[in-house]
């Protein structure tokens, strides 16, 4: 966990953002390719547990290096293009996050949500 | 920008893992579930753009702040989904965020991707 | 399965066709947008079923009438998107999925596919 | 349009549950399994449009052969994933989405919904 610690969101932000213009890739990086994008990557997390349940896909991760690290790859490729998305629209992430969890603490709160994978709407 | 430059992605980790064990919720979020959850929510970003084309897109953007809030929410439920995967599974994503820029480096040499889309296996 | 025994996807397809020229949307079935609603539907049959094992929904498919319709209506979403992509792009559906069973006799020979979820290129 | 205007739904689901049984397969095919499979087959329809206006789709799907099977291929695998959810979960296609047309025309009234993307909630 050393890396996540001194690493800020605009840390990673801004070498994104030097990577895209170093390529001049600003031009394709409208938000609508954006979110196809984070939606595809999204499709190749899931790829690497299709057909397995969850107890198999525990376990590979704890013993097969090889499958977790395709796993960080497939998730590193949503979250950098969730953060080329919030450059290429000039959203504020920690803000954005914050503020969902602040929410988050209204819709569920403890007392009814504990233990219960119910919708809000349905608590 | 002033959020993004003083958070961690630890502390944003922290926050939710909080959340998550203060409902007791840590049972539901195993990485089956979690990248079912970041697909979902990959859908939901990509629909408030369906049927518009990205000028309307990146003009909304500007003009409705309605419309912006809107997006990031969906934004920030994807990132939020992504970092309880990362606390499932117990992943440093700077670590991964970092090394995948790394082998892009390698992939897209700025000389050959400069200014083009094209897949690296085709450059 | 009465319906699905006597119905053509040619039937189909031009049903879906004369409720999309009724209302003048040919304009917005691009197959780039057309992809985009179908991967969005997708994400909502998806989501009937987050944070379920597969047991619960089997269950759950059986014996709650409402969700099964639910699920039911999610399904022929995304079915109805993929035929007015094939509309769109004037594709046969019929020949594109028997070429592809054709395909996947070669690439899971009985023999060797029997009862495993082993993908073709690591049979 | 041959093969559509002569081959039911039945027909194509007959097919695929003979491939599924050949290779002893009925056991991956959970509706959570197939739900996520469909998903993931989205996304790779969509990455053959990633970074491309529509305007260049359009155009790529006429002059280009190479890439019109490929797209013909992803569509086959949404829709064959689809025919297999149908197939487990003992849904009728035709019946699903003739309900579906029908709510819809309801929703989407001609005079009100013509010309216009606007939701039906908001029409």
């Amino acid at each position: 966990m050393k890396e996540d610690s001194k690493t800020t969101i605009q840390e990673l932000k801004e070498r994104l953002k030097k990577f895209r213009d170093d390529r001049d890739w600003k031009q394709f990086h409208d938000p609508k390719n954006l979110a196809e994008a984070i939606s595809i990557e999204a499709g190749e997390l899931q790829e690497l547990f299709l057909w397995k349940d969850k107890e198999k896909i525990i376990k590979e991760l704890k013993e097969d290096e090889e499958f977790r690290k395709e796993v960080g790859k497939e998730l590193a490729d949503i979250i950098i293009f969730c953060l080329n998305f919030a450059n290429a629209t000039d959203i504020d992430v920690a803000t954005i996050v914050k503020d969902k969890i602040t929410k988050g603490d209204n819709k569920y709160p403890v007392e009814k949500a504990k233990g219960t994978a119910t919708k809000y709407n349905k608590l």
